[in-house]
């Protein structure tokens, strides 16, 4: 099993570290496909893989040469991806084994999502590959990248490099997660949309991310299993080692037979898969704005060591919505000591009330947002704090003075705690999302999604306790 | 009861068509609340209200002579607005009084929602302007403004103009509301925070707007009631006339506690204001979110004329997602008749199969989804359209296309049917954005936002449909 595990992930190093690469239905037309992965690989002048371009009846795509066949390349090949159209792909499969090759991504749709011919017809791929020691990718997908090293192997655009690697079962819903991640600077270590899956398997990709050493942080979205037992004891091992963060497609009779219609597989029963997930402690999220909280959660923030939360704000209104959700998630608001009391009075105007959530009131600015903040962060009664902010258009005040005030007490008390500047609305304010990128820190833009980020939080330090009594 | 209803309007108008406006501690010190609500007055060149300075020991602000008393000052005066500080109220009052002003805006802080002593005096000024026939807002409120005649009384920033009125219990949820609505570039007619509303009451505010012509949709954000059943059957009535949206702020006890510290009043149980509220007929929502959503979706579409939903997409998973969230929300998919399918075929690749939702795969750009949107809006089977989109980065699509193609079949049809461009995560693409908001068109984002803007349509319809029996 070891062995064998070791063979594995030194198959799968071809696909994500591979040496050479051919692409086989390469074209110069920019509404093809295969210009896009060709152009996508290209693009990344750091990337060392050498690179074949196959094309008939082509002397040249961007001043790179041509290969009429597969068979006249000299140099041995590491990985092959596969974009000529489906009725010649079984050619240029026995064309790989032939030459070799390590690994094939097939990108070229309509197979098993279309018809029982169509699923036929990958199995026997599958199955000559497997006889020729040949690990498949796809068909029907978008293909994978490795950012560390400048892959792009993908028809997709190259999210910004980063420790979080994902497996899509929908490659558009990859992309559509690179822009939500783009947004907020987050990154990608590795990718992977690998279709129909008939050879090599989403568990498999699990796994070989679980071994990453780049990967500090898993995103999967699912939307069916063909092996769902391996998957579940796969999971529980993978969360013992980074945190698993799940988002399914296919949770309603109605999404499922959209699924069905999508991949061609039958999508996975919700309830016992919501069962299944939650027992592998991995999170759980049940839309794409939750995924993208929990992944900025757990990229950016340290875990508390407890639960209770201390809330500074100055916005009496946003401190209700907060609580609401807190009260939501089962979360708890912790007392003010009479310690902190003190230490924090002499900042704050004499209206404020001495209670959690901390209504600072509108002329609340940096030196409270930091006093304060430091003040929480350094109480040993509170674990987890909430700056929340509606950032005030009066009185002079910076745009971006509370946020700084609020990540300079983090920064100051060592970002052992977590902290939620909970900024209502701020996304267009530049200056303060840029700051908050080089910062590495946070911004939380909703009540609703602070309060998710703090569930999040204390459901990965449960994970954490249950792995320390494990061992 | 009729006439008495006129003289409040008349009343009102005094607040938000105020021919003079008397600022009662304004302050060149830009570090005062007396300096902002100046400036904001005096930003908006349109307004034609003149405008008096009253201030201590003050020659001029700005260029604008001071009064030392209100009495100093000439002209008749429309709206008093007050910030000195909370022990010079009681005095200023007096003044008013004397002065015959119509209205008073009481922006100072530190009266009912503090502690016993404030709740009695505030209770004081209340009477003694009751007796002098004056009308009071606050006080410990943000102000008003009125986006038609440029009126910005209060010290937040001003919205855009636009047909949406809002009245907001905590004046930072306002303007946070105002940050997101300027983002989808949606605007207001009349906003108000009245603060303790000692004197005029949510209500009254709620029946002026429900009487103001420019006010197409009418947006609350409720904590707290003290005349719970005038409310509702106030809103019983409003919601035959135009939509209400509530945001309630203290639905769980945490939320009631930090509510009742924040204004000082007791929130109103919401299981009890949850019911009442659905059998008012205004659309209630949990999140921020979901309040931005369902102002964008009733300000922007029209309202369908059955259930029945049909779905493009080029993406797989956005379907699967929309399906998942549609179900939760009881939504309908159309089947789509013979005659459809027919008309559309001719546009789609072979590999699409005919089914709703349609997966027009990833290689789908602007024919596409003018073609197939099209057709769906005429088609009789299908009352609302959702147009779903990751935006490609690929084959040289350019990244408004796709929507272009929408908004073409939608204004082609005279935008007589919702169309819903889900565009997942598509924030960032400015040219998008900007093409929408000068096209007046919306952009959903998430699958969730989407499936709950038909929610809300269809919710609208029912109520609609209730009127009509009603007649």
């Amino acid at each position: 099993m070891q062995s064998m595990r070791r063979a594995t992930h030194k198959m799968l190093n071809f696909f994500f570290y591979p040496k050479t690469i051919a692409i086989i239905g390469a074209t110069a037309n920019p509404k093809k496909f295969g210009n896009a992965v060709t152009i996508n690989i290209l693009t990344n002048k750091n990337l060392a893989s050498k690179l074949f371009l196959v094309s008939h009846n082509t002397v040249e795509i961007l001043g790179i040469k041509c290969y009429n066949s597969l068979l006249d390349i000299n140099n041995e090949i590491d990985l092959a991806i596969i974009l000529v159209p489906k009725k010649a792909v079984s050619q240029v499969i026995d064309d790989c084994i032939i030459k070799k090759v390590k690994g094939i991504i097939i990108v070229t749709s309509g197979f098993g999502e279309i018809d029982e011919e169509g699923k036929k017809a990958e199995i026997i791929i599958a199955e000559k590959c497997k006889k020729a020691n040949i690990r498949v990718m796809g068909p029907n997908c978008v293909g994978i990248q490795n950012t560390q090293i400048g892959l792009n192997a993908s028809f997709i655009q190259m999210p910004n490099p980063g420790n979080i690697s994902m497996i899509s079962q929908s490659g558009s819903i990859g992309c559509a997660l690179f822009y939500a991640l783009d947004r907020i600077n987050l990154g990608i270590s590795k990718f992977a949309n690998i279709g129909n899956a008939v050879e090599i398997s989403f568990n498999e990709i699990l796994d070989y991310f679980n071994n990453d050493a780049t990967t500090k942080i898993i995103a999967l979205y699912l939307e069916s299993l063909k092996e769902g037992i391996t998957f579940l004891n796969l999971m529980k091992k993978v969360t013992l080692n980074k945190p698993v963060i799940v988002l399914k497609g296919g949770r309603t009779s109605k999404g499922m037979k959209a699924a069905s219609s999508h991949t061609g597989s039958v999508a996975t029963n919700y309830r016992i898969m919501k069962t299944a997930i939650h027992q592998s402690n991995a999170l759980l999220c049940e839309s794409m704005e939750d995924f993208i909280t929990a992944i900025k959660t757990l990229s950016l923030l340290p875990l508390p060591k407890g639960k209770n939360i201390g809330v500074l704000t100055n916005s009496g209104g946003s401190a209700v919505l907060f609580s609401d959700n807190a009260e939501g998630y089962g979360l708890t608001l912790a007392s003010f000591s009479d310690e902190l009391q003190k230490k924090i009075k002499p900042y704050l105007i004499p209206l404020v009330k001495m209670v959690n959530p901390l209504d600072m009131i509108a002329s609340a600015a940096k030196e409270q947002y930091f006093q304060v903040t430091k003040a929480m962060l350094d109480d040993p009664d509170i674990d987890i704090v909430v700056a929340g902010c509606v950032i005030p258009p009066f009185l002079e005040m910076k745009r971006d003075e509370h946020y700084k005030g609020v990540i300079k007490a983090w920064n100051e008390t060592g970002r052992k705690k977590p902290v939620i500047p909970m900024f209502l609305f701020s996304q267009s304010f530049e200056d303060l999302n840029y700051y908050a990128n080089k910062e590495q820190a946070p911004i939380f833009f909703t009540p609703k999604e602070a309060a998710f980020a703090i569930k999040i939080l204390i459901e990965q330090v449960k994970t954490q306790e249950e792995m320390k009594n494990l061992v």
